[in-house]
């Protein structure tokens, strides 16, 4: 949008320029992403400068929406306790807990004693943060389920000046556990007379606190609704998860899935704006640990090297053998890592889907091992090495299929990240059978 | 969720037992998408026995909540047209145009010339089924900008009855342009006489039709808001786009990214339930384009084949320096394909990405170097051959990286699917790289 693009460059000018309160004007015409987006491109200082001159209710809401790797927290930290103090009175105690977590214990209290809602920021934070708990707001519009449409609206009034981007109204009874749910456009277009009672809807869908934030976005995008009330074990009312940190969570596990599919572990999206060495440091384990794997494939080479002196196009065939296993399984990964994030491979279809890999297996398998058997054979070295390449290619392939689709469904049956599996790993895997297929048959076959 | 599971088995268990009047009772209490992932589990018969008997209310949410690869238009297909059209006339005009746009020609013709809404429906056949215009729905809630709060609420109460899951009001002039958006509750808190042009807030984000569906989630995700409207490049009202289409794009793009990054091309989610035959047709010709790739490897090699003869460890160190290559890209390639999926490298920033990953290729590859350049000194072939290990896997890793990084952000400039050069590429790559700088140095230093 050139029109964002514009209002954006237009901030971070005045920004540079010093002039704090032409740049305050403007910041308050301008969404919060867009404020927060010039903050994090300036150096700690002048960041530190603009976020005192701002009125909390901008610089609360610029932080809220600021990246974990842009480190808003650092801000809250570097002012003085009062003055965060107030920021955090004007934060959805859902984003306040978030910033208060990545806080030192020392900072977090030295600011939490000068906040108002303290107690409820606190409970938020004894969830887990990847949990509904984590992820919800405590703040809701809820009336009671024996009151008119009338009295409903007079009360949403009165709530909803406190309560931010409310789209359903949660009805609940005297213990204040959750009986229905009321959109707020079925309760414009009601007649007043009616009782709440008679147009709630039962709640479609309800998350406990400890609930995976993967399975409150899974339960969000398959009923269509744009918030999910939390409650306790026992139906209490205790927040709601509103769409908008479900497209995070689900931009986040994205990130996450394709990371570890390139074989860099569990780190998330911080990663992504990682310093050079810390992504170094962090990437490094990883390499190692394939390291150990590269090693295996070398030794079972080495256990034939006899083998290749006496024919050393073997040497310019494993890497072909080998190469196209590993294609071969990541695409099998790719498809049932998918599979499994989308809850599509539901207990007793996993067989299923891996005999169905490996049916591809073996046709593609022998598909692409007839094409290089040929050209084996032809360049020269007779129809035995083309066998022996078809052969070994055919069967890397099946490996690689069954690994891919295998793997990944039986980690995550053991309660394990089936993510985790990745790429690298499958690779890893064919060098090691395809090496060791091309060689021990054209040992056996052909000396 | 248990309560959840057990609807649905016990639904599944009436679609079974053929008492369709059973199951459509059980139907009328249950979500649609609970009641759309039964009918999909059913063969083809008896689903559409069930559709038959199902008031088109409830069919028609239940077939717009079908995945593309359950086939809902077949059931459509199959019905007579007028049912068919009773069933679209309830469907969401995006869900319609979705559906008809899955048909034959003959077929969409025979049943939208029983349907009321047809001119809305082919108006919304015309946008690419990716850009905003075909996420759109053209179902608003549009007030005048200048009458009050009690008009407004009046208005949206004959309007909301046509109109479902709406969040915002759109205030529009006398040409139908849009001028602001209110959200409902702002609306429902407001005092009766209130012009709406007074609470109103400006429309912080709109798309245009022809926008990429990716570009709208961004927005959406950006600015936090339920709903984003499409107006046309003069600023008339022509629909909105919601969170869950959103959600549902997300999920999308996300599986087509790693779906690329394993090696599979660009169909998207209907690879993940494909038939074996066609999931096996489909991949084929990524591994044959790999094997075009591989024989290149394999070629470097055969070139050195005399070398290889001589010194027949070479052999067994290929695969270290080629994987562990393969690696290193792979992580770049990852974190790079999912910086450009979330907008992280705006122009400006390309090179400091590339130049940043170069860092830890420099930096990696000598501390992996080092261990195999040992390694292989004190494996018995002494400090030369270390030294040789070391600069091939050096060299290797410091190009991986710079490839990881450079291709994705070079093919998105200009104007290419970033993920497109998967993993399996830059695994061809580091194999031909790895193979022909250790080769080559060995050939030079130590014979």
């Amino acid at each position: 949008m050139t029109e964002q693009d514009g209002s954006l460059t237009d901030l971070k000018a005045l920004a540079e320029s010093g002039d704090v309160a032409a740049f305050v004007e403007r910041a308050r015409e301008l969404h919060a992403s867009d404020v927060s987006d010039v903050l994090a491109g300036l150096d700690q200082e002048t960041r530190l400068q603009l976020v005192q001159a701002l009125p909390p209710e901008i610089a609360s809401e610029a932080l809220a929406e600021m990246e974990e790797e842009e480190h808003p927290e650092a801000v809250l930290a570097a002012l003085v306790p009062e003055h965060a103090a107030d920021i955090f009175d004007e934060l959805d105690d859902d984003d306040a807990a978030d910033l208060i977590a990545d806080l030192t214990a020392e900072t977090a209290e030295r600011i939490l004693s000068e906040v108002e809602d303290r107690d409820e920021i606190e409970r938020l934070l004894t969830y887990d943060e990847e949990s509904a708990g984590g992820l919800m707001t405590a703040s809701v519009v809820a009336v009671a389920q024996d009151v008119t449409a009338a009295q409903a609206l007079d009360e949403i009034r009165r709530q909803g000046e406190e309560v931010e981007d409310f789209y359903q109204v949660y009805c609940v009874d005297a213990r204040h556990h959750l009986v229905g749910i009321l959109p707020l456009q079925r309760l414009v277009v009601a007649r007043p007379e009616r009782p709440v009672r008679e147009i709630m809807d039962p709640p479609p869908v309800v998350a406990l606190p400890e609930m995976d934030q993967e399975e409150v976005a899974r339960l969000m995008a398959r009923y269509n609704v744009p918030a999910i009330a939390v409650v306790s074990a026992a139906g209490k009312l205790l927040g709601r998860i509103t769409f908008d940190d479900v497209i995070d969570v689900v931009e986040a596990e994205s990130t996450e899935d394709l990371l570890k599919f390139g074989g860099l572990g569990g780190e998330g999206e911080a990663e992504l704006g990682a310093e050079w060495y810390v992504a170094a440091r962090r990437r490094l384990p990883w390499l190692y640990l394939n390291l150990v794997t590269a090693f295996l494939a070398g030794a079972v080479v080495y256990l034939f090297r006899d083998t290749i002196s006496r024919l050393v196009a073997l040497a310019a065939l494993m890497p072909i053998v080998a190469g196209l296993g590993g294609n071969a399984g990541t695409q099998s990964l790719a498809v049932t890592v998918r599979r499994i994030a989308l809850g599509l491979n539901p207990p007793g279809t996993r067989m299923a889907h891996v005999a169905k890999e490996m049916l591809i297996g073996l046709v593609n398998g022998l598909a692409v091992g007839a094409v290089v058997g040929l050209v084996a054979s032809v360049l020269g070295h007779g129809w035995h090495l083309g066998v022996v390449v078809l052969l070994a290619m055919w069967g890397n392939q099946l490996a690689a299929v069954t690994l891919g689709a295998a793997v990944p469904l039986g980690l995550k049956r053991l309660g394990f990240d089936p993510a985790v599996a990745s790429s690298v790993f499958v690779t890893a895997f064919t060098d090691v059978v395809g090496f060791f297929l091309l060689l021990s048959l054209a040992t056996w076959l052909l000396l």
